[in-house]
């Protein structure tokens, strides 16, 4: 297979946006991405979007981007894995490339998420689980992750406080990032005094529902060392598992098989250990979720999650930085938008442009996304030279 | 770019299939691909579904497909283009093979349409017209494709006649067809006399709703022949190409650009041009829609589309059989399946298996799959060795 790169990243604010329609976030993420890659409209020879079409009165969204985006007749589809819609899209867009049919494709991930109330979206993301066996009798997202957690402690002894300690980091990173929904700092405290959502998970251990988009633009090698200079960032290994729809099936409820398995694939394919990771995005819609993503991931052992965050482990300067945008949780989850605008982050953290949230010297980066509660995965290592 | 190669084939019957969830229609086309294949489970390294989600109660159709399947921890993801989802999963299918990702992959097309009535089927699929500027004025499906009628009739002199022509020809390959939703003959009397969709569409100018999947297993050439032996047909041309969302920036009515570059894109590929497909599948959502595509793939000139169907041209015998499965009419329109079952269709016309229906001798088909208004089009030629 023939190696990606990634020639141009941009990303809008994540927030309530109420000031632009979906096809607006779209094109801000676009231009933002050509103008950071120094590229012409032209080049770009299809589009992918990654969205979770469910959540929009505009129904069919590539259709009204690509229309918006001025860029009929050429190609333009969408990916959806729920949450990972945007690293399928980014998935799709490279395997196109490496199969030889374009030469650059622009990958958009978009979320309008406001439009619906929250109950609506509850009752949405609640389908993503098992309809016939499990949703129907009223499992909801923060629901699920609160057994992955409650099981995470009873095994592990995992606490609470290591579940805060998630959100203290992310809020403090996310006060840092001026594309992030929340830019306030909180306090072990604070979080722990907000209002319970589905025991033991509190308010601060929940992402927020966001608006937002971010395109990363891709190309094969030539194309890449042609455009993209001396900037490009590789993506050197690209990991992808499933996992059973329903928790039901599911031998344990402590980590993501998922995640085990594309991290593998993702490693194999860069020849690199989890070790060789210095600055990652991981997917934490949840606190849990972050602590079991340092897990599976094999930044610390299994179980080691908790400890490993309150040693300020994941902070800047520690063993694995992790989520220096301040993650789902601060900057925000439009969650067809998150998988591509955690690969502008480690983008930019490669080229050295993250500012105050920079990993000194980072040359290898992951992303990890997860839709849903672990039904897919999708793991990319990425590189510059 | 390596040479794609179909080495399994299965479709569920098209119709209103309350027996079955959607994940068991997937696994009932899975299960005859394989069958027809004579493949184990095992060699399918990953799978692609086309469907547009938001037709179920169940959400994020991946996961529970691939649940259903077995197929845990292999990747799986989700693409949509609307009413050409089936074909974007197939192209999404050939491009990670011809990447190199996979060997062999699944592509299914699923689609559970009436566990919606009606009313709730427009209102979603008007959604797929441009919300902003036009569908929120009441455009409906029925109503943009008589805007393309009454445009032809008005510019070419097209029938009512020459619409109802269509009709009747695909009810009557229908009724040899086994998995056709409509098994029965109609007259063009019967045709004419059907009650008043949107002026100048009647009832039996409108494809009807359904349930219904299809699957196909595309492999690299290698595994191709390894697997597939004497009875593999090849992908030789894909093309794909997009138009505006809203039909008001079209500078025409009477075709869809979408069609003609798709079919550019994927005769220049496999090296031949529209006098040479023997066989082809081609998008009859409403009866001028045959008409269209036959004059925009280039069967016929412009706007002589109704003569030539009314010379019954695209009967088996004439110059260019269309739709002998009975199209998307007669067959029905589970639209996530549709493209997949146009693909199942011409490679069975392409091993000679399809009986009274069969074209003989056919060593080159093409499939012709439309999402939307002509927002998305595919277009793929098959060849036999």
């Amino acid at each position: 297979m023939g190696r990606v790169g990634i020639i141009g990243c941009g990303q809008t604010a994540f927030g309530r946006r109420s000031d632009a329609t979906v096809q607006e976030l779209a094109f801000e993420a676009w231009r933002l991405a050509l103008a950071d890659g120094g590229l012409e409209p032209d080049v770009v020879e299809a589009t992918v979007i990654g969205s979770v079409p469910e959540y929009h009165k505009q129904r069919s969204l590539p259709g009204v981007v690509q229309e918006y985006l001025n860029l009929n007749p050429r190609p333009v589809w969408l990916t959806e894995a729920a949450c990972a819609s945007g690293s399928a899209a980014l998935r799709t867009a490279c395997l196109s490339v490496q199969a030889g049919a374009h030469h650059v494709v622009a990958v958009i991930g978009c979320q309008k998420m406001t439009e619906l109330d929250t109950a609506e979206i509850l009752a949405l993301m609640g389908r993503v689980g098992d309809v016939q066996w499990e949703s129907g009798f009223g499992t909801t997202f923060p629901g699920y992750y609160a057994m992955f957690a409650r099981r995470h402690m009873h095994e592990f002894g995992t606490t609470v406080d290591h579940l805060a300690a998630v959100a203290v980091k992310n809020h403090h990173y996310g006060a840092l990032n001026p594309k992030a929904m929340f830019r306030k700092e909180i306090t072990l405290a604070k979080a722990r005094a907000s209002e319970e959502v589905s025991s033991p998970l509190c308010v601060y251990d929940c992402c927020a529902n966001a608006d937002g988009a971010a395109c990363v633009i891709v190309a094969d090698e030539r194309a890449a060392r042609a455009l993209g200079r001396d900037r490009v960032v590789w993506l050197d290994g690209m990991g992808c598992a499933s996992d059973s729809m329903s928790v039901l099936r599911r031998a344990d409820l402590t980590g993501l098989p998922a995640t085990r398995a594309a991290a593998a694939q993702a490693f194999a394919q860069a020849g690199i250990t989890a070790r060789d990771v210095q600055v990652a995005d991981v997917h934490d819609c949840f606190t849990i979720a972050e602590i079991m993503a340092c897990e599976d991931l094999g930044f610390c052992a299994r179980g080691e999650g908790g400890p490993f965050v309150e040693a300020r482990q994941t902070y800047l300067g520690g063993a694995h930085p992790v989520n220096l945008d301040g993650g789902l949780k601060a900057k925000g989850h439009p969650i067809g938008a998150t998988g591509v605008s955690m690969t502008c982050e480690i983008v930019a953290q490669l080229r050295g442009e993250c500012g105050p949230r920079q990993v000194p010297g980072a040359a290898v980066g992951l992303t990890h996304n997860v839709g849903g509660i672990g039904q897919y995965c999708f793991v990319n290592v990425l590189r510059r030279d």
